[in-house]
C-alpha cells in the first residue's frame, strides 16, 4: 500500500522506507547504477537501483522504459552534495530502491514523450488524440489541478460564506434558439418532438427565485452550436448564479468579494475592491469596445467636432451620415513606418479586416507641424490640426490613426488595432491584472440581417427603471465583469413582470403567439408572486485560461473538441447504427457532394 | 436591504429593528388586527400590523393575500404568553410592521395552495407543471436542500480528507450503447455523424487514470433513454470516483468512511463500520435479491436436495431440470388467508407477476402437523416433512410459500414475495439503516433475447485474478453498496490490460472490428502505462431519495420529467422549426397513425 506520494517527500522522511507508485518519467544508467525520475500526480522524485546496494531491484529497474509503470518500496536517503537538484521540490533526497515491481509497461512507440523534462511543443492534433498522455504532462496536470482549485473555491465562498445553494437544472430541456443554435436531441417516446440542449439555465435559475431558493447557484454545462470561431467549444462550463431581493450594487459588491476569494485562494494574490467601473458608453468612447484591456492606455479620442466641417470629404462625410472620426493616439509610431499602414500593410490589413476601407494617419513632427496624405493636410485650418493635437495630447513622434464612419466600424477598428499596437509594443504587463465592470448596456442592438432589435445580453434583463418609457433605447441592468480584456462574467437584474417581459419580447419581434408559446411558463410564473431578482454567469473555462496564463480555452479543459468540434481521442461525433435511428424515428438527409 | 432571514429570528432579537423579505404564507384578519406568516428560505415568522400600533403598514397589510411577495421592516416583539407557538423556531416573536412593501402580487387563482400549513396532496401533474410553486412547499424545499447538503458532503469528504480532484468530462461524445440506449444529438458541422450523450463517464474517467490523476470524482450528469420504468429518469446524476494503484479492499473502505462521513454530516447518524458484506451466492441464496433489504429476517431456505426426489410432480421436475426448490417461511403467516395465495388472491398475483405460474404452500399447525393440498400432503415422506420444518425453523402458524422452477424465477418470486410480506406485517423499521455490501458478482450474465453473454455489470470490470481460466464463469471484483434494498453504489476493479479487455469483449459477442471500432482508444491506452485501477458510482438521486424518506426520485430533483419522459413545466420534448432541422440535415421519420 502505498505510504507516500513523491512529489511530497522532503529531508525530513530521510531514514524512513516508503512505498510509493508511479511512471517512470525519466531512466538514466550512470556507469551501471540506475537513476528513475519516478512521477505522479504530486510530482518528481529520484529512485536509485545499485547493483552493490540494492541487487534485488536492479534487474527490474534496468529492463523499465519511460512510462512504464511501477511500484517501489524503498529507503528515503539524503542525496550527496554534488548531486542535490534544487529546482524540484524533493531535490535534496532520493529513493534506494528494495523492491521495484512492474505493474503495467508501454509496448508502443510513445506519439510523444511526457516526461517533465520535455518542453518540446507537440503539435495540438497529436496531444488531443492521446489526451491521456498529454494529461500527464506537467502543464496541462497543472491546469486541471488549478481549474479544480478555482471551482472549489467559488464553490466553498458561496456555500461558506454567502449561504447560495446548489441545485442542478435540466440538460435535457426545451429549444428555445434566442442568438445561439440549439443541439438537438430526438426522443424515442415521443416521437417527431425533440429536446434541446441548454445554451445556460437562465429560465430555471429564474424560476428558483420564483420558488424561494433566494440564492442559487451551479457550476453548469452549456451548450451551443456557434459557427467554429477560435476559441469556443460546443460546450463550455459556467458558475451560474441568481439572487433574489438585492439591487445591482448589492450583486456587484457580493461579486467582487467572490472574484477576490478566488485570487486569494489559488493565486495568492489580493485584489483591490472595489473594482474600476466603466459605463458602456464609456468604455465604446475610450476604448472601442465592451471589454477593454485597461492594462495599457493608448485611449481613444473622438475628433467629430473638430472634423465635422473640414474640407476633407471622408470625416465630414462619415459624421454627416451620423457616424464618427476617432483617433488611435500611438507615442512611439515612428516605428512604425508608412508602408506598414498603406494598402497592404499589416497594420492596413488589421484594419481592413475589423471593416474599415481606408486609413488615415497624422504623424506629429518635432517643430509641431503634421506629415499626412495631401487630402488631409490641405483640408485641415490651423486651428483644426492644433485643436486635434491638443486633443489626443500628441507629442512629436506620435501617430494618429483614423477611423471614420459609421460608429460600430469605426470602433471596431480601433479596438483591433489598438490591440495590435500594444503588442507590438509590448506594453502589457503580464503580471499585470486588470478586473473592471462595464454597465449600462444598452437593452438592444440592432440586428442588420435580420432586420430586428435582438437583446444585447438575452430578453430577460430588466430595463433600467428611469427608461421605461422608450425601451428600444433603454439601458439595462447589466453588469459584465471585463478581466485583461476578456469577458469574464456578465449578469444583470431581471424582468420579474409579466407586462414588461411581454414588452421585450415585442420589442425584439416575438409575436405573443410565439412567445407564449416559447415562454408561457415564465410568463404565467411572473403572476404567481414573483420576487425581483438578479445574476450572473461566470464563464469558467475563460477565467482558468486567464488564471493559467493559457492563450487557448483547450488547455484547461481535461476532453476538448477541436474548433471542427470532433473529438479526436474517441472520434466523436460518428456514424451510429441505422436501428437506433430507426427506433428514434429520425434520418439523415445529408446528401454528401459527389 | 435585507437584515435577516425569517425563520431565524429568535428571543435573542427582541428590541431589533429588522427587514425581512418573503412570501406571504399565510394572512389571518383577527378583529382588525393582521397577522400575517411571513416565509422565506429559512422558515416562517409571524408579522403583526395593528391599525393603532402600527397604522402605517396596516393599509398595505390589508391588501395582501397568500404568496404576495412583500418587503416588512419592523421591531422584534416578544410573543404575549398565549400566542407562543412551540411549534416553529420562531414561536417566541413576532414583528411589529413598521413598514411594508408590496413587491409583487399574485394576479391568478393558485393551482395549490403553497403555505406551510397544508398538508393535503396535491396531483403530481399540477405539482409538476407549476413546479416553481411546488418547490415553495416546505417539503420541497428541503429536500432539495438536502440534496445540497449530500453533494457538499462527498465533496469535503472526498476533497480535504482523500485528495480527489474534480474533473469535468465530455456530455457530447460517442455512442457506444451497451445496455441502455443512447440518446443522440445530430452533428450540424459534421452531417450525418451524431454524439451520444454519456450513460456514464466511465472510459474517461478510466482514461484520467491512465493520465495518472490517480484519484478523480464528479458530480456527474448521465442520460439513459431506457424504457419507462417506475422511477427512472432521462437525465440522473451520479457521484462517480476512480481510483489508482487501490486492492478491492482499500477501496471499500475508503468508500465506508466516506458513507459514514455523509450520514454524520447530514442526518448526524453515526454509521458502525465496517458495513456487513454478503457475496452475490449468498445474497441470491438467502435473499433472491442481489440487493436484499436486510432490516428484516424472512431469509429464504432452499430445500431442493429435500424434495429432489418426492413424489410431488412440481417440486421434483423444478430441481431434476436444474431449476431449484426454495421456501419462504413467514412466522404469523396464520394471519394470511388461503383465498390470497390461490389464484385470484394478491398474493398469488404478485408471484405471478414476478413469473411463477403457481404458488405451493404449507401451513404448520399446532401438533406439527401440515396442512397443505393434497398432491403436496401425500407426496412427502414424513422425514421429508420434518427435514422441512427443521430447516426453515417453522413453528406452529408459520406459513411455508415455495418457488418451484427455474433458479431465476424462483429468485425473483420469493425476493418479491419477502418484501410483500415485510410491508403486510409492517416488518421495517423505518428508522432503520442498513447498509450492506455485495461483492463477487458473476461477471456476465445470459441474455436470452439476445442469446449471448452480457456483462451484468459493464464489460470493463476486472474478472478475479482466480478464475482467469474460465473468463465465461469468472467471479468479477465487482462491488455494490445497497442501502435498505436498494441499490445506491456500484463499481468494481477495471481491467488495465489490453489481452483481458479483448478477452472480455469477445466473451460478449463483440467482434475484433467492432471492439476496435467502438473501444480502439481504449484498448491502446493500456498499452501506454496504464495504472491498475478501480472506482464506483453512487446514484445520487436514489440515495437522496431514501435519505429523505421519500418514494420516487422525483421528489428530489428539481425539475424532473415525467414517466412519459416529459416535462410539464417546460413542456419538453417539443416540435422545433424546420429551419433548425434542415441545418442540422435530420428529419423525423414518424408517421402518425391515422
Amino acid at each position: 500500500m502505498r505510504t507516500d506520494y513523491c512529489g511530497e517527500l522532503r529531508k525530513e522522511h530521510i531514514g524512513a522506507t516508503v512505498t510509493l507508485y508511479g511512471w517512470v518519467d525519466r531512466r538514466r544508467d550512470h556507469g551501471g547504477v540506475i537513476f528513475l525520475d519516478l512521477r505522479d500526480r504530486s510530482g518528481i522524485v529520484q529512485i536509485v537501483s545499485d547493483p552493490q546496494r540494492t541487487p534485488d531491484s536492479y534487474n527490474e529497474a534496468n529492463t523499465l522504459r519511460n512510462e512504464y509503470v511501477i511500484k517501489v518500496t524503498g529507503r528515503v536517503s539524503q542525496r550527496p552534495e554534488e548531486s542535490l537538484n534544487p529546482r524540484i521540490p524533493t531535490g535534496e533526497v532520493e529513493i534506494y530502491a528494495d523492491q521495484i515491481e512492474l505493474l503495467n509497461a508501454v509496448r508502443k512507440q510513445l506519439p510523444f514523450q511526457v516526461s517533465t523534462a520535455e518542453t518540446d511543443p507537440v503539435r495540438e492534433d497529436l496531444r488531443l488524440k492521446y489526451r491521456y498522455l498529454d494529461l500527464r504532462r506537467e502543464r496541462m496536470a497543472q491546469n486541471l489541478l488549478l481549474r479544480h482549485q478555482v471551482v472549489k473555491a467559488m464553490r466553498r465562498y458561496l456555500e461558506d460564506v454567502e449561504n447560495f445553494v446548489e441545485v442542478e437544472t435540466p440538460v435535457l430541456t426545451r429549444s428555445t434558439p434566442e442568438g445561439a443554435r440549439d443541439y438537438l436531441v430526438p426522443s424515442r417516446v415521443n416521437p417527431s418532438e425533440w429536446f434541446a440542449l441548454p445554451q445556460s439555465p437562465q429560465l430555471f435559475k429564474q424560476l428558483l427565485m420564483v420558488s424561494g431558493f433566494d440564492r442559487y447557484y451551479q457550476i453548469a454545462r452549456c451548450f451551443r452550436d456557434e459557427d467554429l470561431r477560435a476559441d469556443r467549444q460546443p460546450e463550455f462550463t459556467q458558475l451560474d448564479m441568481e439572487m433574489s431581493f438585492m439591487s445591482q450594487e448589492q450583486i456587484i459588491e457580493l461579486n467582487e468579494k467572490l472574484v477576490g476569494y478566488i485570487f486569494k485562494t489559488v493565486k495568492g494574490i489580493e485584489l483591490q475592491l472595489p473594482f474600476p467601473r466603466l459605463t458602456y458608453v464609456e468604455a465604446m468612447e475610450r476604448y472601442g469596445s465592451d471589454k477593454p484591456d485597461t492594462r495599457y492606455g493608448l485611449e481613444l479620442v473622438n475628433v467629430s467636432d473638430i472634423v465635422k466641417d473640414c474640407g476633407f470629404k471622408v470625416f465630414r462625410d462619415a459624421v454627416g451620415s451620423g457616424g464618427i472620426v476617432k483617433i488611435l493616439p500611438i507615442p512611439d509610431g515612428d516605428a512604425i513606418s508608412n508602408v506598414r499602414i498603406k494598402p497592404g500593410g499589416d497594420i492596413f490589413k488589421e484594419a481592413n479586416e475589423a471593416g474599415a476601407k481606408g486609413l488615415a494617419y497624422i504623424r506629429v513632427r518635432d517643430d509641431g507641424e503634421i506629415d499626412t496624405i495631401g487630402a488631409i493636410k490641405d483640408n485641415l485650418s490651423a486651428e483644426q490640426k492644433q485643436e486635434i493635437l491638443r486633443r489626443t495630447n500628441a507629442k512629436p513622434g506620435c501617430l494618429l490613426l483614423f477611423g471614420a464612419g459609421d460608429t460600430t466600424t469605426v470602433n471596431k477598428t480601433l479596438d483591433r488595432l489598438r490591440q495590435f499596437t500594444a503588442r507590438e509594443f509590448k506594453l502589457i504587463d503580464p503580471d499585470k491584472i486588470n478586473l473592471l465592470w462595464i454597465t449600462d448596456f444598452p437593452m438592444f442592438e440592432w440586428n442588420a440581417d435580420e432586420k430586428r432589435l435582438e437583446a444585447l445580453h438575452h430578453p430577460f434583463t430588466a430595463p433600467h427603471p428611469d427608461d421605461l418609457q422608450d425601451l428600444k433605447t433603454a439601458r439595462a441592468q447589466a453588469y459584465d465583469l471585463v478581466f485583461n480584456g476578456f469577458e469574464v462574467g456578465g449578469g444583470s437584474l431581471r424582468i420579474y413582470q409579466r407586462e414588461i417581459q411581454e414588452q421585450v419580447f415585442e420589442a425584439i419581434g416575438l409575436s405573443p403567439e410565439e412567445a407564449k408559446n416559447k415562454f408561457g411558463f415564465l410568463l404565467e410564473a411572473f403572476e404567481y408572486g414573483t420576487p425581483p431578482h438578479g445574476g450572473i454567469a461566470y464563464g469558467l473555462d475563460r477565467l482558468v485560461m486567464l488564471l493559467a496564463n493559457e492563450e487557448s480555452i483547450r488547455d484547461v479543459i481535461a476532453f476538448p473538441k477541436t474548433q471542427q468540434a470532433r473529438c479526436l481521442l474517441t472520434d466523436a461525433p460518428s456514424g451510429v447504427d441505422a436501428k437506433q435511428l430507426k427506433e428514434l424515428h429520425v434520418t439523415s438527409t445529408y446528401k454528401p457532394k459527389s
